[in-house]
């Protein structure tokens, strides 16, 4: 084991306040050369006592736990600093020291909308839950919400059902899932996506830890739709928390005799988007596409560990659909209906993937036929 | 016949532009003193010359219908400079010339809300519809539509049965009905509050009247609500109107699968107040009430055309209900419950009674106990 993630998994055991844990998880020398200084930097960092003793002597038997998770295939940890986590998350008022990622670290840097309401909806809003979620799949956009009862699992099976990449994000360890009925489709969601979690591996379910999962929701999400949600729902947390993390917010609205619908009214009263058709809400990405650009841009211009052969930035090339319609492309313009052909995807998957490229600066568009673009430093190594 | 009315009538015939007989209907000596004048004056006021032929000579055939309609119990003709005439009209971009109404003219100076939408809702927007009207009649608040199939007549017949006060604004001549099925409640509201229209008796239904209707629909309601409205509704525009006219202006949210909520998602998204309860209807009334109130105080301090011995304005000794509550207070100050048991009506009804009383400067509350305002004119009087 990286003596890093070593330090990592000390930093996330060690719990108490999170100011200190983060100054020390993107240290400059990174997170072993910080544990290594000792105390003395612990307290010039603001660690109290009792976070020192822990960071000192972590727990024999928990970080057994988690290192012997880690071990799996498939099971990642990605530190504050680790340029695999999502610049996003970075920005929170409050990011996670690390994260426990079952599936594949790529999803997260899918252009995302959460999707959350009631754990109990009407038959209606779970459908909507689907169909909207279904819709945001075959556009090629990732469907994040937390793995809860009603208008999460809903969207979470819509979007697998549907092809399409999904996110979860759990509030207890990668090893748990609540509500356990969930297990199956916990482990479907990280074989087609990723499940994430800053807890450490054998963290049981407890109350102060949803609110907390939900601003990990909000912050991996351009958008947060929500579906159904009564007038006090944790749903509202999370959209409330978008909202000052300066996230587009919308919600459905319902019948006046809908009892579940009062929170997604009280969030339009205060400013979220009214939304009716999924591609209202697709279209409610472009501001944070914009603004996630130049991290996206930085991370694809950045040295590409993988070696030479890898033309993709890593984060596209570990999806298949990116790699294949990277595959697909030309130095001379080709039309669309060529990509479609050579690809096999639908026009819509193609079109959001190429918008995507396109704004990152990988792919050129004239005239309506698309090439690689030959300006693109890593395009130079194919 | 008075000689202003049979002058009103010959304004009302002519047709033709607005603007000239809105001039001659406000003329400072009286509508019978512009019409004496001739030609040279209503030239100078812009009439065309086919207008002028139509002032001159006035169909004799209509003229005689229309003065035998006026004939009969209960019909009246408010002309644009009648004192009887709410101020809220004349402030309108294209106030009416005259207004026939039949029933009870004070019904036109009650806080009134429009409810409004589709001709063909659902069972649940026609039962919101009747629900809302119901809550608007028991709070005292006059509940205005337009008289159509669906949610307009919905509306007129719950506040009717519960003992509510209604008005139609009809697009047909105040003696025909449309649509005809609609005979008995026209004559129900007629009898319970006001049938008004701006067209001569003998004018049939046409589909121009329509939209010319709903302006005074939107122009004689300090609130208008949209129940249920297709995204392409007549509603829209009784809606647009009103908020151009300064009124406020609100909408029932339904869900996104019924298309004939649409209509009102348009509007919540333009800036109408998405409203889920009577109640919040209610609270929209203040900003209008505040915005009529010194008309209404004018009117009150006019001088009483019915003799010494009437109280209170006219507008409001015409009502039983205000006439009760008048009765009921003294000029020391009594409890609500007194006021109750004097009365016999619900403490809701009165509250609004008393609130607009109060704000009118009639009333005055002290720590909860409500009596006759010592420093108002008219009531020194009693």
């Amino acid at each position: 084991m990286h003596p890093d993630t070593h330090a990592l998994l000390t930093l996330v055991l060690a719990g108490g306040p999170a100011a200190p844990r983060h100054a020390l998880a993107a240290y400059p020398g990174g997170p072993a050369a910080a544990l290594a200084a000792g105390p003395p930097l612990w307290r010039a960092l603001g660690s109290p006592v009792q976070q020192q003793h822990q960071l000192a002597q972590p727990d024999p038997q928990r970080l057994a736990d988690a290192r012997k998770w880690l071990a799996q295939p498939g099971h990642h940890l990605l530190g504050l600093a680790d340029p695999q986590l999502p610049p996003a998350l970075r920005e929170l008022p409050d990011p996670p020291v690390a994260l426990f990622v079952h599936g594949d670290p790529a999803a997260l840097w899918r252009p995302a909308i959460a999707v959350v309401g009631s754990r109990s909806p009407t038959p209606a809003g779970r459908a909507l839950a689907s169909r909207f979620s279904a819709a945001f799949a075959e556009a090629g956009v990732a469907v994040l919400s937390g793995l809860a009862s009603g208008i999460d699992a809903a969207a979470h099976v819509a979007a697998l059902d549907h092809g399409g990449c999904t996110v979860a994000v759990i509030a207890t360890g990668p090893d748990r899932c609540y509500p356990d009925t969930h297990e199956r489709l916990q482990a479907r969601i990280a074989h087609h996506g990723a499940v994430v979690s800053e807890y450490p591996p054998g963290t049981a379910a407890r109350p102060g830890q949803f609110p907390a999962r939900n601003r990990l929701v909000a912050g991996l999400s351009l958008v947060t739709l929500v579906v159904e949600a009564a007038y006090r729902s944790g749903a509202l947390i999370t959209a409330r928390l978008a909202a000052e993390a300066g996230r587009e917010v919308c919600a459905l609205p319902g019948s006046v005799n809908n009892p579940r619908a009062r929170g997604c009214h009280r969030l339009i009263r205060e400013g979220a988007a009214l939304v009716e058709t999924p591609q209202e809400v697709l279209a409610l990405l472009a501001p944070g596409l914009a603004h996630a650009l130049p991290a996206l841009q930085n991370a694809l211009q950045a040295p590409i560990q993988g070696g030479p052969e890898v033309t993709l930035p890593p984060a596209l090339a570990a999806e298949p659909d990116y790699q294949c319609l990277w595959n697909a492309l030309d130095h001379d313009p080709i039309p669309m209906d060529s990509v479609i052909t050579r690809c096999g995807l639908t026009a819509a998957r193609l079109s959001s993937m190429l918008l995507a490229m396109e704004l990152a600066g990988i792919v050129v568009c004239e005239h309506g036929r698309y090439c690689r673009n030959p300006g693109f430093p890593t395009s130079t190594a194919s």
